[in-house]
């Protein structure tokens, strides 16, 4: 969600950036006492001194312990698998379109994808830098005309069709993108300061697939509570299998894994789970009017 | 929602009222073609016309015709069914704290109910109006007990324990509440200018049982798409079987069962459903910054 520039279909505002969305997330969660914990994630197992009832999760900072865990860590940008991918990184290669293209103003990037995701970083990259080279594989974009035209038609948006990129060059800065043309196979250069990578999304779950049941997309398996097939497991969001991916169906999940979550300790500790109908409002005495 | 007075759990909002944020809801639909229509529905059914593929939608107002119908009208509070009860409605008698509360301004009144939602009434009534009676039907209310001694400490409160309503009596207004003690079965009067009937919610979908399968609570069954046991209807929100009502999840369930109304209509088009990996932004071209 930080990734996105302008999100419409939030219910409740028109038109509310990623990064202020997230902040307004992130401090009301902290309003109620959660604590923010920024590490990567390196393993997660059952614990051996409480097999079955806790779980151990290891990271870049540490080794947390708790009695439920939540898997909400979303989908990542797809590679291209090229060389000179891995080594450009942040020198020129990005994944983000709205984090990244203020740095390349002036300039001129490339914007690699066939579909939606691209042709939003080609429209949003256009305002900011000084051209944009949109390279997909087929003879044109995958989407809706109207939207297709819209972009292709913007003065310094330059269609790059039928071609996939080979590789990246350049020393210290990515300097030019090698193209392979789908249809001839002919290879060509092309000059550019930057490349916005926009292929899609995978779910990185390889290191939890021993853990939960997985779908064939490799997105955690929930049901409608929450629940994965581990017992004290949850998911929630663009990780887990619900079919369609947006910010409010994301935020319900997490509200659904948590009452879960707390359901689950309210078990193991022989006390009353919350009722079904878990009612709106906050049960605050208030003094004042 | 609507009926509630502080939402403090909707991300995104630290605190807000049912009003505002339903306005938000409305406007923002409205600003992509949405039509609001307020009328009773008396009953649905699948068109003759187009048996399988279209429904007729009848209400007090007219009739309307759709290829899917997304049924989403929540959950209603239950009555007492006691005598009085009908006849004085909207004459002293409310379900509604939040609504009519401040028509009660240096009035006594009653809530009715032994949970969090009677709790929250006669917490709400307590700032508004000059007394509160609360009567419940075991020795103290249910819930958290720090909860229910906070509301009970408030000194306009007063608790009638172990009791339950028999009858509603007045003749153009309410003017007193018969109440029967549920060990003696001693009978006694209770004056009282109004009363909040706080004792749950039901699914009133009775209209719907043939169209669509019910759970054991009469909630709408829907899967993960929304969609129902009936093809081309799908519902949303606290009248399906969704284990925990929220706002948050309502309006999750309300996204997803649009997306999945547009598949169907694209399906039945011969047209390419929405994929699955939907976005977040509206693809807008700017020209602007």
């Amino acid at each position: 969600m930080l990734l996105t520039n302008d999100i419409q279909n939030y219910p409740g505002y028109r038109s509310i950036s990623g990064f202020e969305l997230s902040s307004k997330l992130k401090e009301q969660a902290e309003s109620y006492g959660a604590e923010f914990v920024y590490e990567e994630v390196t393993g997660i197992e059952e614990s051996k001194e409480c097999p079955g009832l806790c779980f151990n999760v290891r990271t870049t900072g540490g080794e947390y312990s708790g009695t439920t865990v939540i898997l909400a860590f979303g989908k990542t940008p797809k590679n291209l698998n090229v060389q000179g991918e891995k080594e450009l990184n942040g020198k020129g290669v990005s994944y983000c379109a709205v984090c990244d293209g203020p740095l390349f103003r002036g300039k001129t990037v490339t914007v690699v994808g066939s579909g939606d995701q691209a042709l939003e970083a080609a429209n949003y990259l256009a305002n900011v830098v000084k051209s944009v080279y949109l390279v997909h594989r087929y003879d044109k974009p995958i989407g809706s005309e109207e939207y297709i035209s819209q972009v292709l038609s913007l003065p310094n948006v330059k269609a790059v069709p039928n071609s996939r990129v080979k590789e990246l060059r350049g020393s210290a800065r990515l300097e030019a993108i090698v193209l392979e043309n789908t249809g001839t196979g002919e290879t060509t250069e092309l000059a550019s300061d930057g490349i916005f990578i926009e292929v899609g999304y995978v779910a990185k779950t390889e290191f939890v697939k021993q853990l939960v049941r997985l779908n064939g997309r490799g997105e955690v398996e929930v049901d409608k509570e929450g629940r994965t097939s581990n017992p004290g497991i949850f998911a929630a969001g663009d990780v887990t299998d619900t079919p369609f991916k947006q910010a409010v169906i994301s935020a319900a999940q997490g509200s659904i894994a948590s009452l879960s979550a707390y359901n689950h300790i309210q078990r193991m500790r022989g006390k009353a789970a919350a009722r079904t109908d878990w009612r709106s409002i906050v049960p605050l005495v208030r003094k004042g009017t």
